[in-house]
């Protein structure tokens, strides 16, 4: 068992980490805190920036919950229905819509899971951009693989396939974006201590600042014409009906009455539908379109 | 048994005599048709409007699909799992996002399944103002009111009900708008045939623009000023998050393989996302906000 006290205070360094990193890069804006309490225990910061020079709206989001074990839990926890038993739930999650079109989303989330005599690890990466730039997506998916082969060299591929597997929108076809590695119960094994999977949760939070960053800076300069914001604003479409139908933590939490505020930070500041749009032909858009399959290998 | 050409005789038509009547008062653009096929049976019309005078965007969808029974069809039916059996089903659905905030957000349904020997009416109007006012609120209800009680007193108290619990957003602890009526497996009875529901549901099919025009008449060319307009799209902001979380028609299109873009035409063309916003006090929207809660008896 990992202490709480241990798991808490990285996973709020990591938000301060994030959140200083962030407001350096925007420049204008800063994270505003809320500080929030459960009634059933344990509580939150919610931290938020909006209007930036960069950021167009955002959340870099720590939380850290206990209380006693709802019965779904217990069943994913393996525990009998009538044994008693607490939960301990910390993480922090975020999401960044930057203004301008070239620069793309980004989405994290790193988290701990208690239940009883249960513990494990879950989390991810990935990037949704607007447009998709090879380079960039080799890039992100290069550095991600970095970081997991220094803990394991199964953990990329089996990751970045879970990744391609969850951040995808049945309904239209498409992936999300150009996905990243997801990951969810990495627990004890015989070979792999859940401190070693601490250790690789701890990479991948640490990494953020250094995947996105470059990113920022690479793009955030470049020019973009209206035409360019219009498909900005589509693709954010496509954000929010993955968040709103698919996404796990967006259903969960909704739905059993989380503080609805910081669940849905993950929204866009401004998203658009339009009736059957469909990019001209061999367009950025079109060729944006044909890359949001699963299975596309960015590494080498 | 009510045949299915004359059922879908009458949708057709309430279709055409809707786009007619929004194409008119909107005076701008005018609906463009998609013709599609589903490739189990069936297939329906598309109708969409953007861009307008009044109608920023909209669509009245006319479909009529068959095949054989699915499943949990054949549950709702009271069929036995081996035992075989068709379905059809056939409607009209429309929701029309106009651009002033001033005129409000409005939703109908009516429809008709067909299951083995089961067969059945659902449906409902609704109608979403960015800011309520009264007047337009008793109007709204009052027409309502009137269309059901030619036909049993008890239906507008219960279908209102029924809208209330319906268009209801529980993360939000707010209804979607101010209700209006919501039916469903309306069948025959001891005492009401198939044929009495079927001309109830033409009553309310019929109505509807009686309904609507006058209230984008009074309110179309009402000043607004930016702040409304930020307003409006954040009323939006829920009412994607209602349809895309909650709306059971919206669900089941979308895990059922249904026609996408038929399906999520009911989103509007732009929405926005705040953190944690809150209306000053004594404001409109505060006042707006108000109202948007169960249990509120707008007719007299």
């Amino acid at each position: 068992m990992i202490s709480e006290k241990t798991i808490e205070m990285y996973f709020r360094t990591l938000q301060d980490e994030i959140c200083y990193g962030l407001d350096n890069a925007d420049g204008k804006s800063e994270f505003q805190e809320d500080l929030w309490e459960r009634p059933e225990g344990g509580g939150g910061r919610t931290r938020t920036i909006a209007h930036g020079n960069v950021i167009e709206k955002g959340g870099v989001n720590f939380s850290a919950v206990h209380g006693p074990c709802p019965e779904f839990l217990k069943k994913e926890a393996g525990l009998a229905e009538n044994q008693s038993a607490n939960f301990y739930a910390a993480g922090v999650s975020l999401v960044i819509h930057p203004i301008n079109p070239m620069v793309p989303i980004i989405h994290m989330n790193v988290r701990y899971l208690k239940a009883g005599p249960m513990e494990w690890f879950g989390g991810g990466i990935d990037l949704t951009p607007h447009y998709i730039v090879e380079e960039d997506a080799k890039f992100f998916h290069q550095k991600l693989k970095e970081t997991c082969d220094e803990h394991n060299t199964s953990y990329y591929p089996e990751f970045k396939k879970w990744a391609d597997d969850y951040f995808y929108i049945p309904h239209r076809n498409e992936t999300r974006g150009i996905g990243g590695i997801f990951f969810d119960r990495l627990s004890a094994t015989d070979n792999i201590t859940i401190h070693d999977r601490f250790h690789f949760v701890q990479s991948i939070g640490n990494s953020f600042l250094s995947i996105y960053l470059p990113l920022i800076e690479k793009n955030r300069h470049k020019k973009h014409t209206e035409a360019n914001r219009q498909w900005q604003l589509l693709r954010r479409g496509r954000y929010v009906e993955f968040n709103l139908v698919y996404d796990r933590g967006t259903k969960f939490g909704l739905l059993t009455n989380g503080r609805t505020e910081s669940i849905l930070m993950s929204l866009p500041p401004t998203a658009n539908w339009e009736y059957a749009n469909q990019p001209a032909k061999h367009s950025p858009e079109e060729k944006t379109l044909s890359l949001l399959k699963k299975g596309i290998e960015w590494t080498e």
